[in-house]
């Protein structure tokens, strides 16, 4: 046994909009029930069937520009005329108490977070082909032609940005991506870096 | 699918004697059908049950040494005043087949394949205690009071390089310590830096 809580882990689950990280990231949490998953303030309306304090935290702009002021976001970002942002106690807390912790989020985001938990997994979802991306983005059906056409080009972009990250998974298949997934959250508690106190204790008799 | 074929992962389990990377590196090896051993040449003497040619390829001193000037391994070292070395071709020949190899080797070794091998997957195996350590290294039996007083001390020492390694993984139970390198292969297949090429391939539509 350690003698040290350690902390748990941050995970990002992020990429362009339309390469299904929000169905990736359903199907995460449901194998795994250990894992706690940060809920985001937004202000934009919901979409058919989301539920408040389940899927976001629907706010008026009044009230998110408050939480702004009290310093209560670990991020926050204004994307397609929308606020979105990260309650920071949820995500602190947790850690703190040793479990492990998913954020889904856009890659603006999820580079703002990259600045304040460089140690984080970050994890960047591809889409298995641009098509298939234009495809997704077109099947949700909620936006306008010209939004689509916004999203596309803006998704394009963003794939320049995965090499910030730690990790690519392609989602060709939700199953497999979340099964990589979950490799990389065991792997990653390997990872020497992060076992640093690890094998003085060894030494010292203490495990 | 990828228009360029990706080299193989080498895997490189190590540690100290008797943190049972031997025992380890054989579960691993039944479970994953996939994995290519690599097999070491050595000129100590066979230990009961050891196979040439599965085990180890046995030379004496003289074919080792040729060997050696025929620049045939990929590294070599004297360890406890016998030869311990790893035979290039078969680890050049499947990682470039795209074949993920395992190589089990002490720490002097594993350091001398990193100075090669920088990109392989550098994985030290740690016993749950010394304790436990100093029993494993008894009960091998073959080795007199003196030599197990010295692996013993060469163990303790050798705790130090963990620091060069990229994961640390406890062997307390052999099942789950495969399932932990089992993770660490998928997840080292999903790192960024070993998947330059794909979202270039991705927005170019070749994939």
């Amino acid at each position: 046994m350690l003698s040290k809580k350690k902390k748990g882990l941050l995970i990002v689950l992020s990429g362009p909009s339309g390469a299904g990280k929000g169905t990736i990231c359903k199907a995460l949490m449901k194998k795994e029930k250990n894992l706690k998953l940060s809920i985001s303030a937004t202000t934009r309306q919901p979409r058919s069937g989301e539920i408040e304090g389940k899927n976001y935290f629907f706010k008026s702009e009044e009230e998110f520009e408050k939480m702004i002021e009290n310093d209560s976001f670990l991020e926050w970002a204004k994307v397609y005329d929308h606020y979105y942002g990260t309650p920071k106690d949820f995500v602190l807390k947790n850690l703190e108490e040793g479990n492990d912790v998913v954020l889904e989020i856009d890659i603006q985001g999820a580079l703002k977070i990259k600045e304040k938990f460089p140690e984080g997994v970050f994890i960047f979802i591809l889409p298995p082909s641009m098509e298939e991306l234009k495809n997704r983005i077109k099947k949700r059906g909620t936006e306008t032609e010209e939004e689509i056409i916004k999203r596309f080009k803006s998704a394009y972009e963003e794939l320049n940005y995965v090499s910030r990250y730690n990790y690519v998974v392609i989602n060709d298949s939700v199953e497999e991506a979340v099964e990589k997934i979950k490799a990389i959250i065991i792997a990653e508690k390997c990872r020497v870096d992060r076992n640093k106190d690890l094998y003085l204790e060894i030494k010292e008799g203490l495990v």
